[in-house]
């Protein structure tokens, strides 16, 4: 049985799917001077990642000699290929390894993977609150555009169960931190999808919804040659990877359809201000807004 | 009389209100080799903009001598306080002097200030998309915070009417090229205000709701460090004048009003995808808004 994993550089880090936080882990990882593997289902990530010297060693499929070596397994795969993969493998990994991931949902995850795990190995999960606006999803592009500056000033969540020992927490803050993130936050399963549904999913339920609020191919065309920075900036995330979105609003449903609501609730209220000719109403909110607002600024 | 104001270096621009956009065309004109004058009620703004050159003389009180300078006056005021400005002292303005605005709306503006203006006084409408992040109500500040980079890579409207002349249309159009905007589009007061509605009243609206939809300060503080950048870009511009927006609302209320219902409709077809588990109609949404955005991007 290996030793427990404390993140000193000597241990061996497996990320199973180098998308785009997957990349970002090992790039920063292998440039800490972790020894870094590597598995995805496309060979020329796979190639690119070993001669940039991103990772040591890696694989287009399940390789039980890559998973045999790792102290540390961090998956960066959709909720549902994660269950899957865990599923499917979970009897190639041996005790002493501690698992984590990147997955933006929790309830729907957590308890599951940890249900499927052999003896002794121990799976604790975390939400590194970062990311880039979508570059298309040709693998070699995004495996190109995934870099550890995207962890600077940005926020990592660890969200430990009852099944999570002290020292595998303890180990995935330092990875929060070896990484380059500003600012590690331990949070329960609720509280992080909860605080998810406003704060990531609901942004991109609003960004999609405005951008469908336009009307065809010249309709586009003619705004966009009028628009100001404020509609730009609440768009970026409009450019959306579905199938992961998609996937992800269903996983996190009715915490996402709760806040819908709120908001719903609060932009109607505005609306009615407005329909009233209610001047202080909505000087009001924005008031409140401003104030609000000032606490959000990312950390230097 | 004096003669038409083709915009060249000779010619001397007065600036009305030098908030945020007024000091920011003082600025970029004076750096181009305008004459430029100004009036602002804070003296400590005359001050500065005197000892930086940004202006060559100014008042903070309405001051005939300088009115009668100048071969264009640029107005940076509010709605409201543009229209009382014009009331009180269009009769000091010379023939051939034409007058242009930044207003963010213009059904409720122009026709009023065109039918107020003496004989051979030409007002031709304007709207520069740009702005920066409300920095406080501080005059000096605000003054400091102005700089012609705001407008690289933006876009700049024209809003003429039947009033207007071939000569001062084009004039317009070279100030906001001097200016040093990107992209300089003609439209009419309807098209002006329909569009703004959308991209820029619309996004501020949705932003103020949203902030609004935290539940006090603990709330505020807890989820300020688990926020990611989402988050972020969307609530830049919850932080805003609530002086200045409420009065733009309320000068554009029903194009504004329209476009709220919009989004209402699309972000309840949203919530109700999800609510049904229909993945298909969220992918769809999804891909609508991806392929949307990507028109929107600034120019280099």
């Amino acid at each position: 049985m290996k030793q427990f994993p404390y993140l000193i550089p000597e241990r061996t880090v497996l990320i199973v799917g180098l998308g785009l936080m997957g990349s970002a882990y090992a790039r920063a990882l292998s440039e800490t001077g972790y020894r870094v593997l590597g598995i995805t289902p496309h060979q020329e990530v796979i190639d690119a990642a070993l001669s940039e010297g991103v990772i040591h060693a890696g694989d287009t499929d399940v390789n039980a000699d890559l998973i045999a070596q790792a102290d540390i397994i961090v998956f960066g795969l959709y909720p549902t290929v994660l269950l899957d993969w865990v599923h499917k493998n979970s009897h190639l990994i041996s005790p002493g390894t501690v698992l984590t991931d990147v997955t933006g949902v929790k309830a729907c995850v957590v308890e599951q993977v940890q249900a499927m795990l052999p003896e002794g190995v121990e799976y604790i999960s975390a939400h590194p609150m970062a990311g880039r606006e979508l570059i298309g999803n040709e693998p070699l592009a995004v495996f190109r555009a995934a870099t550890p500056d995207m962890f600077r000033g940005a926020n990592y969540l660890v969200v430990p169960t009852e099944k999570n020992t002290p020292e595998a927490i303890c180990l995935c803050e330092q990875l929060g931190r070896v990484l380059g993130f500003a600012r590690v936050t331990r949070l329960s399963v609720e509280e992080h999808d909860r605080a998810i549904a406003f704060l990531s999913q609901l942004t991109h339920a609003i960004a999609v919804s405005l951008m469908c609020c336009t009307d065809g191919e010249g309709d586009v065309s003619r705004l966009s040659s009028l628009t100001g920075d404020s509609f730009r900036d609440l768009t970026r995330i409009a450019k959306i990877n579905d199938a992961m979105w998609s996937e992800l609003f269903l996983s996190n449903r009715e915490p996402l359809l709760g806040q819908m609501d709120v908001f719903i609730d609060r932009f109607c209220a505005l609306r009615q201000a407005l329909a009233d000719g209610d001047t202080e109403a909505m000087r009001d909110m924005m008031r409140r807004s401003t104030d609000c607002r000032r606490a959000f600024d990312r950390q230097a």
